[in-house]
């Protein structure tokens, strides 16, 4: 057994403990939040404690909170020579305190309170300064996940940039599509299989070949058209994305 | 059974044709194309021809070829009072020539040449100048599609703008993720459970309750940190669409 303290209780807390849960080879010795109205709705086979004096002794303590707080709370940690790791995507490993044995459990994934989720197919980049606490983190991360992919922080760093084109970005244009459907009162819905089908698309196509549409085919007309029917910051996000693939595909519009 | 003449061999062509011969009820009375080597991949049960005065009869008469061309092609066809329909997202109905009864049969999808697609699922958009031909087309369109619906071409115009910024654009963000991924050494396969969940996110939350990340969270030093990684194409790209979540969820960044 992997004993393991969860130090927060938000959505990657929550679902984090859920995985652990669900196997018999993780044991959630305790669970950790500030507040102790977030505790309410944690499963009450889990220790919890709203005193970080009252720490208990664990293989690793995973921080799961926001990233603007992890340093200034894991210098707060009463623990020393323990492997302590966080979750985050955009935070170097060395950001934590330099009296732990530091490391990195970042499960590459978008998590809402009250969608279930499978685990497995689930990313988790790992990264540790020995190598022990490395294979350790390995073995905790593939119990859970059957993709676990050794990413130092200058790596994990770009892979959460490029998250946020494909993850934050993409879901914009998702609403920016919804907004047109509303002004011009279409329902929404008869996009749905395009976009599934978009998505799907990657898994077996590079997306550099997958592309379509008036800005690949540099027509014209076409884009004038659409154009005319969108509104001043529709047009401008419009117009770059336009350039860009038309660029990409060979000589500018 | 209906009588179907499609007029094209491309993408469209062949998937509709694929989709009506699966079924019983349509029958596929010839397929035109201008070239003779466009019809060598068509199953020879169905009758061939590139000669448009050799067209049979037929109920419907499907133009499915580049958008820019359909006008003019629509203006040769040696046909009068027949329903001639055209497959197009952005072109109206009525530049179709006036001697047939005009219609729009327009399945919103995005093909590829070899990938199969269950056409059921596929939303076909229909649109006719006149009732009995619009009742017409939804019995075709309900043979090969569950998800039919009646779109007049303004209605049609904003949707087919709105697959452009939900799949050629969303596409394009994830060829920028996959050059991101490139360019530092991290292999893209790590973002695909994201594209996916990203996607299906969309059948169960609207897009605008599903945002997440620095732009909605205004989090200006993440932002910051990632635009040193982007090219100078990518960050017009990042600051733009930031800018604008940014807006969408209250005051400016």
């Amino acid at each position: 057994m992997i004993r393991v303290v969860i130090l927060g209780a938000g959505n990657v807390a929550t679902h984090l403990s859920n995985a652990f849960l669900n196997t018999n080879k993780v044991d959630i010795i305790q669970l950790y939040s500030r507040k102790k109205s977030s505790l309410k709705h944690i499963d009450n086979q889990i220790n919890t404690t709203t005193n970080l004096n009252d720490l208990k002794t664990a293989d690793v303590y995973i921080i799961a909170i926001t990233d603007d707080e992890i340093a200034l709370f894991s210098s707060k940690l009463p623990l020393k020579n323990s492997l302590v790791v966080h979750t985050s995507g955009s935070l170097a490993m060395n950001k934590l305190h330099d009296k732990f044995r530091k490391g990195v459990f970042y499960p590459l994934q978008t998590f809402s309170k009250n969608k279930k989720i499978d685990f497995k197919s689930i990313p988790i980049c790992i990264e540790a300064k020995n190598n022990d606490d490395l294979i350790l983190l390995e073995k905790l991360a593939s119990i859970i996940s059957k993709n676990v992919y050794q990413i130092n922080s200058k790596q994990r760093e770009s892979l959460h940039v490029a998250a946020v084109f494909v993850n934050n970005f993409v879901n914009h244009l998702y609403h920016i599509g919804n907004k047109i459907c509303m002004n011009h009162n279409v329902p929404f819905e008869i996009l749905e299989p395009l976009i599934q089908e978009t998505a799907s698309k990657v898994l077996y196509l590079p997306p550099y070949e997958a592309q379509t549409g008036p800005a690949k085919r540099k027509d014209e007309k076409t884009i004038k058209n659409h154009l005319l029917l969108l509104t001043n910051n529709q047009q401008k996000i419009y117009t770059i994305l336009t350039q860009s693939i038309s660029t990409t595909y060979g000589e500018k519009l």
